[in-house]
């Protein structure tokens, strides 16, 4: 049974948004009475029946709904956009297939993308979520301003700072407790300034290593998003 | 100082071949009596002065090297190739810079992709072990097929097999000893058949699991590879 997308299911949204439909009537050439399978990416999981097979409403029914357990923890990911958006599109579809619940987008001082777009990142997100039959989508933040974005109040929440140092001598690995929520934050190309570094320190972010080795941006938020998981793991 | 490739230095080859001639003098710059460095891609450093800066062969002189440590481990990921091979560069690419001593490429039942081209994937791999700072090129086999490939002797190895199954209930995580080899089979897209599962148990290949989320095959890859290096992470 094919997957769908439509997060206001809940409030009486028995249809699928435009592009949805399309995948869903053109693509795959599902008709009237074929059952289907919506995702609210909230963790619900619906198994539909469809009433009207139009390419750009296409409504359905639902036959039953179940929830899929919820985790302890909560896995999040401040990143500094890469040059190439190719790059961050390929973390986000990496981090919802290994497991992310929250992505947020940081502007650093050594930052060479200053602007970025949501939506493309948004629909990769999605299309992975699918993909990998997760039923949450992450929640996605809008870029921000690095110092703004630190000042937040997180909460609970075990505060990271990764960035390239041979003097760090402790690895995410061994630092993270599980069950329990996470920030991470991952520089820019050029890395962290050392004024970044020093202002993190002071609002409580530890630094950590994500092992010996020098990894792009993109990479080293894939890690740090596996090594969470994998501390998560039963 | 920029980093280039030459496999034959050793063998008294103290030039770079075309393509990175060109790199190097066009695009770099580099003239007469400037330093590079130069890998063997087998762990060896170089710091050379370039005695003639041509654009088809460019020549340089050693002035000095040295030898990066040894690992203690031994990564070796077999992955069947997929459908788009832009997902197979992308694994290379990031196992390069996680860290991996070889790669196989091996033909399964339920593989789509049936044949590829080593080239652009060498490529990747150098790039990408000039961008992190390596100085070991992974080994790469060229495409075989699966039964012939895990007929072979692999030594002392830890092996493997990686696949989609709830009821496999041990982790690669808690499964792979450190300082160590390890060979680790990854499947196409439509996983392993029952028949290769079951010959690789026959051939002494230990199922594992890479954790409870449906990862793509060159995700797959990677998780694996990430996993390995953690473990031997001091």
């Amino acid at each position: 049974m094919h997957l769908f997308y439509q997060p206001n299911i809940n409030n009486g949204s028995h249809f699928l948004d435009p592009d949805e439909s399309r995948h869903c009537v053109k693509s795959l050439r599902q008709k009237e009475n074929d059952k289907i399978q919506v995702t609210d990416g909230k963790g619900k999981l619906f198994t539909a029946k469809i009433t009207k097979a139009d390419i750009r409403k296409c409504t359905f029914e639902i036959i039953s709904e179940e929830k899929k357990e919820t985790e302890n923890h909560h896995i999040h990911i401040a990143i500094a956009p890469t040059k190439s958006l190719d790059r961050i599109e390929w973390f986000i579809e990496k981090a919802v297939e290994i497991g992310i619940n929250e992505v947020s987008f940081i502007l650093c001082q050594q930052s060479e993308k200053r602007f970025m777009k949501l939506e493309r990142i948004k629909r990769k997100a999605i299309s992975a979520m699918k993909q990998s039959l997760k039923y949450r989508l992450p929640k996605i933040n809008a870029l921000d301003d690095f110092e703004k974005f630190i000042k937040q109040d997180f909460g609970n929440t075990q505060k990271f700072i990764a960035y390239v140092d041979h003097r760090i001598p402790q690895h995410l690995k061994d630092t993270a407790k599980s069950n329990y929520q996470y920030l991470v934050l991952i520089g820019p190309e050029g890395d962290f300034s050392e004024k970044e570094i020093t202002l993190a320190k002071e609002k409580g972010f530890t630094p950590i290593s994500l092992g010996k080795n020098r990894l792009r941006t993109e990479t080293a938020g894939i890690a740090a998003c596996h090594i969470l998981n994998l501390i998560n793991e039963t």
